[in-house]
């Protein structure tokens, strides 16, 4: 059910954005409980001004150009231990697989309801029957 | 109030954009109870790369490099039924004036307060007096 | 910990996105009680077909093409009061330092929990212990 935007710096390589594509959608069903194949995402790609981060860093991180920013809308009910797991994995592999820092995933979570989507066809496929 | 995002292919021809954003914001008015005018929206065009869904399909649907994807945030209270309405409609207009297929219409909702939004002026039109 | 969504015009000079940029921290942290230095920002430049208004205006405002849609996710909490001045600051800072119209300014909020980032790391940096 989840809405994954990505936006990225356009000198990513498209292999790049295929490894963290695939890292969301894995996290999504190993850690998040989403179905198999429900993997609709949106990337999009920005000149170096417009991915905007603190240049002093934040929490003691600092980011760099690299910085991918990852924003999931999903049903809500996942626990926070979930959320952790999910965090955890997708910056693991993004890291492991496409060479990214931990430190330049950035990732935001947005709540709705089950009755807040339509995969298709104009039904409201997970809604109350 | 509403925001529509609307993320489609770079391929998609003008005239199909201006067909999606008038199917979006006429079932706002007429379904979703959103005032005449209130129309707001993002369009964002994308590489082939960048909007991604399943190879396989999902719940028994193909989709293809057509598709579209709408993200509106609106204010909360809106009832199961007219959500329902909402999809339906916005699905059938993309379709029956933009030649889109149904099943490449993909929409979620996401919720927020009255007091979430300012039209203009960097006032808060619809908060509490 | 908010995510800031800049949408604009590509005829919108590189200075003008810096200074919309910087009102939208400021506003952050001067008001709505953000960390300093907590600045992520995602900007799109859009054809001037990309961003939709009402051409009737709404409300008894006009708009024009320089408008700019903001969009803030951020943790929930802020009184209506928090809003008001946010949304304040931010069309005055625009105005008077980017010369763009207050009636241009459009601003969505949206609330999560401080359970649903991650700032770096794959962490949960603001969850529970």
């Amino acid at each position: 059910m989840p809405l994954a935007r990505i936006d990225i710096s356009n000198k990513a390589p498209a292999t790049l954005v295929r490894i963290i594509s695939e890292a969301v959608y894995k996290a999504m069903v190993e850690v998040g409980n989403v179905p198999v194949h429900d993997k609709f995402q949106v990337v999009t790609r920005h000149a170096p001004d417009e991915i905007i981060y603190p240049t002093e860093g934040y929490l003691g991180n600092q980011y760099t150009p690299e910085l991918v920013v990852i924003q999931v809308t999903w049903v809500s009910g996942r626990t926070t231990e979930t959320k952790k797991k999910f965090f955890q994995q997708i910056a693991s592999e993004i890291h492991e697989k496409g060479g990214i820092r931990k430190e330049d995933v950035w990732i935001s979570l947005v709540e709705s309801g089950r009755e807040d989507w339509s995969f298709e066809n104009g039904e409201m496929q997970y809604g109350p029957k």
